[in-house]
């Protein structure tokens, strides 16, 4: 099992996670390519970071939405969306390489990540990406996506793309039975540290989860998203590291 | 003796530049990257019109501005200027390569450009994107810059980041006897179609200008920059690509 | 019967709309303020045209998306709704009221506009900004939209904020039987010049238009949205002022 | 003497500057109006605690170049900067109206204050804005600017647009024998705790500052810069306050 964070969502003068702090705890840096966060010159900065700690650099390509984050669900078309993911990936891509690094995968941001769990179009717009980068750079990113009851679904589609995929798992959200993410607008939606840290080790040992209505639901993932927002944040991404770490 | 020629400079739902019309009688494009002009799907458009006609495709990086398309100056340091650069080549880079189309070169745009010719230190930060990222990709981009009379001292710079230089001279454009343009506000900076062709012509055959004085200046340039903004423009394009395609 | 028209929506050196040819034959011009076209150098340009004729001005928010042209819907909260709107109606007010022209109503643009007939919660935030810059600027804006069947329903929102309406029909797109616009997508969506004209007289002298099934349907539209953004779009808006004057 | 600080510096998802702990001490509030920084939603929140703590709420325009942080200087034409200023202060004075809040003054940001202090073009292009919004608002907004030697000159150039001066002070930066600040990479340039509010003292009893050469410069300043960005500039504003207060 991997940990994951999104990264590099610095902006200008504006700054966001504590990167130096984080990275040297996770696996995985899915660094923002300019479109939600992430100008030119925090990319260089993040991805030579990641690079000091050995840490995977994943793109993590948005909706074109500074003020608003990438957070807001843009109805663009199937054709927009390859573009962008394209234009993102390879600047990040190019960047990277700059700096003696290699990309490895993809993970969508904010509302491209949500839109992409819920809708096939847009999930088929940026496999098409990412088939495209991949088979003219000679690269075999995969794509990062939330592991559901539909994961096998969804490794068959990106199969189809010749794309391998990285399930994720949510350490501090609650699932519900049909293996979504309880709203945030629902109470219990975020697990406590105790509840947080049990799901931790619950996806570790038996691949599951307890949902909110007590059941076991089987998870398969690859990565555990963290969040390093601040310190506390931080605290808890060395605890689950530790976790993970002994459970190997 | 190469046409070169700005396009790519559309922008969502704006049209800018007859880029249907222009690409067939031009050797080289130069094409926006998202910073002054041409979102994903219009760059992706333009090189596949430029894979279309056989036309050489270069990057066209400009400072981050839509409204200004490019054309102030904006006071940058030495490593913006590299990670803006390095950001743009790396994005057209991936995108023209999943439209099976390599990138040969880079010429700056607007006040990017003329900030280059004028600034040692913008120079610099433009050959060390250019060199960082021919290094990590193993390609041989050069860069293009203005033919004047520093052009052997630019040769030098470039040698030293390991990149050849494409020169360009002006078709439309009036010298002075120091080898740069007549500013624009000065009466006869820009020749008129008679003047332009006949400088066309002696650029060819005799590889010198007359200057606004009547002294012939040397001036060895690969190639040769056009303006397809209008009917007129192309007009003249198609005649200087007679007259350039003759001299042969 | 009025005639209203997008105008303004060029963006720094891209121009859009054939707005000097078109401003001598409408009533009221919807200004771009900055957010999906119009720069303030354009906004300024366009208010002074519209000076010069006499045109009234209102007031064109956007979503922010300047390369989707505000064309693409986002998801964004009431609050934000009412922040953007009131930002930009502020901005053009300003800038109209130094020109010595005075802002007379509010129409949403592309998305924020189809949202607004849509959904409730962006009616009630538009008409919120509106009703704050009323009061505050002891100003009677009204707002302009889509007489359709729910018009009466519209206008006691409206009411209720303390705003009048301007109901504006179309004269080139074909209704269904629930006053809605028959989709873009769907064969005969959109009139051709014939159609129009009969579409345009018959809303002028009996206050409703012939469905695609063949219905008669009541619409009472106090202006008509017009388009200019070619020749032909310039010379229909000439016939349709034509029409207006002589039934007058 | 007044004391002001550059806030409402947060965009979208980041924050920046402590505004919530500052606003208590300051009597000027400068705002940003989007352009480097302070979307709509900010805006109105920042205007609201202004209002909360009866602080003056001045316009804080900027180049339009938020990953810059409108730091970095634009060449710009007379027109766009006058066009841009006066859309900024129209949209803020709008916004802060709706909230029950008068716009009291204008002092430019970052590159474009540092500009306007070099270059009469621009001084003239700002109070041009001024000037036609407070003719066409019945306003008295005033310009905020640098007490400098210069400052008759500057009072002078207003007058002739029939605007007033803020002439203000830096609290922790040291001055050289002609006015200016000493630039930031000289030693000394920027003050510890001591000086800065020995300095603050002086200018409060004295008029005038003690330059780099041990110099005493006359300075009359009506308002004095402080900055909020972390916990130890909010110490020190709360200590120069208390100076402030003590010395009327």
């Amino acid at each position: 099992m991997k940990l994951n964070c999104d990264l590099g969502e610095s902006y200008g003068a504006w700054r966001m996670g504590l990167d130096e702090q984080v990275m040297p705890y996770i696996d995985q840096a899915n660094i923002a390519c300019g479109f939600h966060a992430g100008d030119p010159m925090v990319m260089i900065k993040t991805i030579k970071l990641a690079k000091q700690y050995k840490v995977s650099v994943g793109a993590h390509p948005s909706y074109p939405d500074l003020v608003g984050f990438g957070r807001r669900s843009m109805q663009c078309s199937e054709q927009e969306v390859t573009a962008m993911v394209l234009y993102q990936v390879s600047a990040i891509y190019g960047v990277a390489k700059a700096q003696g690094v290699g990309l490895t995968y993809v993970k969508p941001h904010g509302a491209l990540y949500n839109d992409m769990m819920k809708t096939f179009t847009i999930r088929k717009a940026i496999m098409s990406a990412i088939k495209q980068f991949n088979n003219a750079q000679q690269t075999k990113l995969t794509l990062m996506l939330q592991a559901t009851a539909d994961i096998q679904c969804h490794r068959e589609e990106a199969a189809d793309y010749g794309i391998g995929l990285i399930a994720e798992a949510f350490a501090d959200r609650c699932y519900s039975d049909d293996g979504k993410l309880l709203s945030r607008s629902l109470p219990g939606a975020v697990h406590d540290k105790q509840a947080m840290l049990a799901q931790v080790k619950q996806l570790l040992t038996e691949q599951s989860v307890t949902t909110d209505t007590g059941k076991t639901l089987a998870l398969d993932a690859d990565s555990l998203c963290v969040h390093g927002d601040n310190e506390t944040g931080v605290q808890l991404i060395s605890t689950i590291r530790a976790i993970v770490d002994n459970a190997v």
